[in-house]
């Protein structure tokens, strides 16, 4: 089956290279895409808070959905029916669809996995509901995301050495059974790396994984509760370990400071709901550090969350405003600061790319960083 | 007092007449408003679900919010410190403030109304509130509304005789309290005209308070519960009985049906959060009825909620994906149903004023009115 043709409609080019960060392009059914990029995460194919108009001025061309939410509602025969999720969802750029392996694990009193795949007790009304490999790309092809993920296990943490060996065995496993079960030649697949944070068994999983014919690998089972310092440094080796000329994706990170590192890394492709879900409880994302803008001396603040910031809210509203509005519960305070953090993030990758075009990588993430832990400054300012 | 001169900033102008139905111009500190003109309901400074450049681009020029709510939170002298409610929420048009009178119907079990004024217990922490007339007024002049209207007794309804009178004699002393505490020169201050379901008192009402140097009178006590049809001949009885020359609000009103048939007695001024609640329910306004979008009949549907709907959501939006929204709890489907509703009232404003312009409001009327009765094939088409 290693002789499956990537799927033509899909393209990596690299344009830039600065030690070993990366800028290049995205090819995809649904337009192209400038990495390193950040996807904000639209689970039932929303990002919540936002319009499909909005994600597009904010300059996303790529945005998260999830097989596992769709599959269960509203159905990815009905999507693929109305035409794929892009249209369904009224955006014109382009979808990745994460595979359903994550809710194995962030719902796992949901579930059981076996050899054959995840049985699920859906959260919405208790009927069951299987994904096998096979499934899984089915699914995804019916959804016609642009980017499809394969099934994998994403191993939690902590697991033990053994849990985590078998775990990656049956991702594995799984892995060769989704390039087997591919049928659309316009939807890209990317493979998926796990290994928990044993080097040892990063290295197997990548070079299992890396011997398919995938379009793309992702490293996985990271930013899922292990230290800060153990995500870095699994994410550091997994970069070492995918081939250069394929997108990387870096599944659930990150934060600014986060993504600076992996970027710094050899990373293209993040998701994280980091922006769209600190917006609704009020955490606002600021190149001087996060503020909350529930803190009583905003209370009378005229300015906008960030002087600098070119975002349709800080345009028009104050700090006090925004305030109020989340105080009182109103549905403009989460679509206020969901717009500027997504704006913050869109802003920071482009300045990514723009440092790695003009070789100043270094130098763009050491003043980033500088200027990202101020955060108590911010609070204060 | 008689003899106060009403703002300079505030201008109305009569611009063309078809029977009763009138088309003009106010003129504000904020800038102009056509009439007949709707206005969207902000009640803590923002209407709900909406950004200030959304309802500005959906052509809405005024828009209201309350006294009472805004007195308690953010407080009226936070508002004015930041420029008053326009510019606090980032608004670019006119708004108008309701005086909080409706509050001391709306929140009777939070309240004691006196000769003095109207005691609250704060519906957010209990504390006590107290609006007199003077008060009113001078909290709307730190608010900053370009349209201030008369603290008033909003006559519950069933009301018997004696204490609809007596609600109307406190009406009026209250009104002309309000005159006398006037002191801002670019703010427009309108009085109120109750009466419930009498003709006599609503004549005697009329009589007393369009005798007082207001800017502009408002039909209020109406839409409270009340049949439809003693709601409609009440409204039609106060129109004959306001100044031709000045705006003629009629409160809380209403439904596009009542829209049209109040603009063909005269009114030029109307509010209601009929278009941004009922959207939150999932209930659509259209050309030919409402609709619901909760409907299993719209799981598939790959149209917009209205083919000849030029809207941001009716541009991008298939009904099965608004169905799927609003099931999945995403805040897009408050946002996205909104935006249509505001948009179809907008749409039908513009109408009857364009109809009025032409002399053809009869015709127009007749046709709207027979459309939206359409509503049973608007659920089925």
């Amino acid at each position: 089956m290693n002789d499956k043709i990537a799927a033509p409609a899909f393209g990596f080019a690299l344009l830039a290279r600065d030690g070993d960060a990366r800028m290049g392009r995205l090819a995809t059914a649904h337009g192209e895409v400038a990495t390193p990029a950040f996807m904000p995460v639209g689970t039932r194919a929303a990002v919540k808070a936002m319009g499909p108009d909005e994600l597009w001025n904010l300059g996303y061309r790529l945005v998260l959905a999830n097989t596992y939410h769709l599959a269960l509602r509203p159905g990815a025969g009905l999507i693929e029916e109305l035409g794929g999720v892009g249209r369904f969802m009224g955006f014109d750029g382009a979808v990745l669809t994460d595979s359903g392996g994550f809710q194995a694990m962030s719902l796992a009193k949901l579930n059981a996995v076996s050899p054959e795949g995840i049985r699920f007790r859906s959260h919405l009304d208790g009927s069951e509901f299987k994904l096998t490999p096979e499934r899984a790309v089915e699914i995804q092809e019916q959804i016609g995301s642009d980017l499809m993920m394969a099934l994998d296990e994403c191993t939690p943490y902590p697991a033990d050495r053994a849990r985590a060996q078998a775990s990656l065995e049956l991702t594995a496993r799984w892995a060769e059974r989704c390039v087997a079960a591919r049928r659309s030649s316009d939807q890209a697949l990317f493979g998926i790396i796990q290994g928990s944070v044993y080097p040892e068994l990063r290295r197997q999983g990548a070079a299992q994984i890396t011997a398919m014919p995938f379009d793309g690998f992702a490293a996985g089972g990271l930013a899922v509760g292990e230290p800060k310092e153990r995500m870095l440094e699994m994410a550091a080796l997994s970069a070492t370990l995918l081939p250069a000329m394929r997108p990387r994706y870096l599944m659930g990170v990150g934060t600014p400071e986060d993504l600076v590192a992996a970027v710094g890394m050899g990373y293209d492709l993040f998701d994280c709901v980091l922006p769209t879900r600190n917006a609704r409880n009020g955490s606002v994302f600021t190149s001087d550090g996060r503020i909350s803008i529930k803190q009583a001396s905003y209370a009378r603040d005229p300015r906008p969350l960030e002087a600098e910031c070119g975002c349709r809210t800080c345009a028009k509203l104050s700090r006090a405003y925004l305030r109020h509005l989340y105080i009182s519960g109103e549905i403009l305070a989460a679509r206020a600061l969901t717009e500027h953090n997504l704006h913050f993030y869109a802003r920071l990758m482009a300045g990514m790319q723009a440092a790695i075009a003009s070789r100043t990588y270094r130098e763009f993430a050491a003043g980033m960083l500088a200027r990202l832990g101020g955060g108590r400054s911010a609070e204060q300012g």
